[in-house]
């Protein structure tokens, strides 16, 4: 794409073509100024195949705010909407419309909740609330949809393999296989989410970290070719970086060639006063490998030098390497945690694409609109029960047990206070026989999730660093029960509904079924 | 991100950091200005899961390109790897070389071939080849790889989907679930694989299609929450867009109320003189509720009115659809033909991510070194035979057989000539004894595959717009044998190296081991 159709691709018109029909529409009849509410949450964790997330981290929304901030309907925008023409050759957008949405195609009236980045979410929990006039929060659908949904799918994505690492140093190496520019926003996802750094120079320049990397195959090849060998290449690499000498081994043999060109590099590199930093194994049988390669470094007088893994790693590989490396470490005599304390994971393409579900299905819906100054909910019916979305205005509140771990998110409607009497009643949302009573004596703290982030488009809330993003990762995975926190079968999360907005919700489905029960021909 | 960050993260930087510090060792040893090639090629087709991508579309050439021409190291990029750190706290790039790289970081210096876009392609084949000075080369490995293996993942995600719906109308939907910026990227491929429209205004502005749109549930439940129903609301839609009216029938329930609603609005327009447009399906089970759709509507004289089809869509659940509808379709007195050719099929998530594999593993292997002139082949051994790249510089050819249909594709070395005598040998590209003979009289044509398209930074071939990329994919997938275009266990296509480039491999593998067989202790 050109920079100039850039301004045309990524501004006021990043929404789906039905969002602007919709606002002519409300436009039409009068509606495009009424205040409307519009919840967004998702409806379950991510399901990678064989295991399903416990928990998910909320991430995107400063670049969410970043966009509507710098993003308004442009002159270029209503010329473009003007020359739209339908099957039958007449102009989509009248002119009046048009005009209306030069003057307001911009997010300066719409206030916005949050639960805030890097905090721990669940499904069917509002992580973004809007209000705003109909027309407007209408055509955010779409760009809040894309700039949410995929952030907060690879922060859950990078916490698994944090998780799976135990906790030790992990990269983010994703860029060559994102989805284009959007491979920045996995980046910074990732940081937020569990990787401690990543490969991608631009993006961690702007988020303020040091970008890492290494050599690839093609540096070892090119001395290959000119008649040199491997350790050639690997004495120019420590020529040129004494103090960060990482060697990837694999170009040739790992164990055969790689492994002992970087034990000779390293004792040359050791006499010159300088500590080499480590290997890089990238193919093969990674658990086997590493103990080899541990095995040899310690044989060399080298115990410490990292062994940074790559090649298609997720949460899974991980911890099937730890395994492997714990069962079968002590048979060559390598200390097995001693071995797993030196681990750097490199993680590509699995972390950038969230491989086994590389999409949050987050969903953005009407919930309630403003009529003569009060609130009425608005609602959608499905098919299938818990795709009816939680109407009306709610705060929602995490319930913390007197082991201090988070036992359930509860949805209750405003003018309740969860906590003010003995017991709290958490009703399942969706099936009418399940609920559970917990006494108030046995609840440490009721702390509320959303946050203003927006008034009437002023940011009312501070936007911390990624490293402040992080202390709130580590403080909520830290108040889960372990059982949640599981990489296969975790513990299911209670989200429920307070019996208010329970009995609420089930009197609004019954009050829209009414006519279809009553139907009589037109 | 904020715009001023952007032009960070967006330009030179939008790289490994891996890549720089290479570029720097070159620039130490003086290799940078020697030039090399760098092949990219994909080694597996997409596999879904359960099935697996006979073919791929090539895609992502142009933005690549516009990329390459718009981006060079600017002022700020110097400032920034001026202050980069190691762990010593020593610079990680020097002077002299960030005084070179502030000069010749641009691209410029490359050249390039490539099959162009629109084109069907094949694992292990060259769909790129650059050819520029070793450190320029190196730095653009990144964003090459990211242009273009995002792209042609969708193109030949969209290109199966569009086949599965036996080329009817296919709408890309998948804006809000994209990753971020990257979104855009899947709408264009989506629209040179197979998608005919996009519900994405900027882009489809940008590549000039119409967006295409209906309305969201939100509409109907504004009306509801506002005391009217779902009849105000679609009679609403119908007074606005009386010439585009497809109404969204399942917000309550669609067989009871959505499509009579629709019924009575479709009678109320068409006696004003209007042609109603059709219906939209977004949940359930679509077969049936098509089937009961296609009853209703023709009973009440709209036979020709369009049902778009929505919701998870892929390539099997299309199949899976169509064949449900051949089998029950007659058993309601539907004609199961018919309601086939009146669907349209509106995709969004599972196209913009290729769900099943997220990732196409497109690689860019450093295959040749000009040292004196001479072009050095440069290789790559892995432990696995069929991830060693093909080294050399190599032409692709394409063969035709009598029916012709494609029946390989054959990587030869520079100075042969396939066809030029009585028989070609295809040569398996990994397996020492597996090759096919074909006799010049059995082939109808030999096409050479890469195109010249920059030259030291000029270009030189003429990028067709979209149509044109789709006539290309349409011939190239009429030429493709019925058994290599199967959704499910397609024929394996043949990629073959010539008797030569076999034997040049095999050589070169040979010589790089034998360091390794005899080995002396250093």
């Amino acid at each position: 794409m050109k920079p100039r159709e850039r301004k045309i691709a990524e501004g006021f018109l990043y929404t789906d073509e039905y969002q602007l029909t919709m606002a002519q529409l409300y436009y039409r009849v009068g509606l495009h100024d009424r205040l409307g509410q519009f919840d967004h949450f998702f409806r379950s964790y991510p399901d990678y195949g064989l295991h399903k997330a416990g928990y998910c981290i909320a991430a995107g929304l400063e670049w969410l705010l970043n966009w509507m901030q710098n993003t308004q309907c442009r002159d270029e925008d209503i010329e473009y909407l003007k020359s739209q023409v339908n099957r039958t050759g007449s102009r989509v957008f009248a002119d009046d419309f048009l005009e209306w949405l030069r003057k307001n195609g911009n997010f300066d009236s719409i206030s916005l909740q949050a639960i805030p980045e890097g905090r721990v979410v669940h499904p069917n929990v509002p992580l973004t609330v809007v209000q705003g006039p109909l027309a407007i929060a209408q055509i955010l659908e779409t760009s809040l949809l894309n700039h949410l949904n995929y952030q907060t799918l690879i922060a859950t994505k990078a916490a698994r393999i944090k998780e799976s690492g135990r906790g030790k140093v992990m990269l983010e190496f994703g860029l060559r296989r994102g989805q284009d520019r959007g491979a920045n926003a996995g980046t910074r996802a990732a940081l937020i989410g569990g990787a401690d750094y990543s490969s991608n120079v631009g993006l961690s320049h702007v988020l303020g970290y040091q970008p890492k990397g290494t050599h690839a195959h093609s540096m070892v090849q090119l001395f290959m070719a000119l008649g040199e060998g491997e350790l050639e290449a690997f004495r120019a690499y420590a020529d040129v970086y004494p103090d960060d000498c990482l060697l990837l081994v694999d170009t040739i043999n790992t164990l055969e060639s790689g492994i002992p060109n970087a034990i000779t590099v390293f004792e040359e590199l050791q006499r010159k006063g300088h500590q080499p930093v480590g290997v890089r194994l990238d193919s093969g049988d990674l658990a086997y490998l590493s103990i080899q390669t541990a095995r040899m470094l310690d044989q060399a007088g080298f115990p410490d030098t990292l062994i940074v893994l790559s090649n298609n790693l997720d949460e899974l590989v991980i911890w099937q390497i730890l395994t492997q490396i714990q069962e079968e470490a002590p048979r060559y005599g390598v200390d097995a945690d001693h071995l797993i304390n030196r681990l750097v994971y490199g993680v590509g393409t699995r972390l950038i694409v969230s491989d086994g579900d590389p999409a949050l299905g987050g969903v953005y819906k009407l919930v309630a609109v403003c009529d003569a100054n009060t609130w009425v909910p608005a609602l959608k019916i499905s098919e299938s029960s818990n795709k009816t979305p939680n109407p009306g205005h709610k705060h929602v509140w995490r319930v913390y047990d007197q082991r201090g771990k988070a036992t359930a998110d509860l949805l209750a409607l405003e003018d309740e206070q969860p906590g003010s009497e003995e017991q709290i009643i958490l009703h399942h949302p969706f099936q009418a026989s399940k609920y559970r009573v917990l006494h108030t004596n046995a609840v440490t703290e009721i702390e509320p999730l959303l946050e203003d982030i927006l008034q009437e488009g002023n940011l009312v809330a501070e936007l911390p660093p990624i490293e402040g993003l992080r202390r709130r990762r580590d403080l909520d995975v830290e108040r889960l029960d372990p059982g949640v926190r599981r990489l296969m079968n975790p513990h299911i999360y209670h989200v429920s509904l307070s019996a208010k907005l329970w009995k609420m919700k089930q009197e609004l489905i019954s009050s829209a079924l009414s006519p279809i029960r009553n139907r009589v021909a037109p």
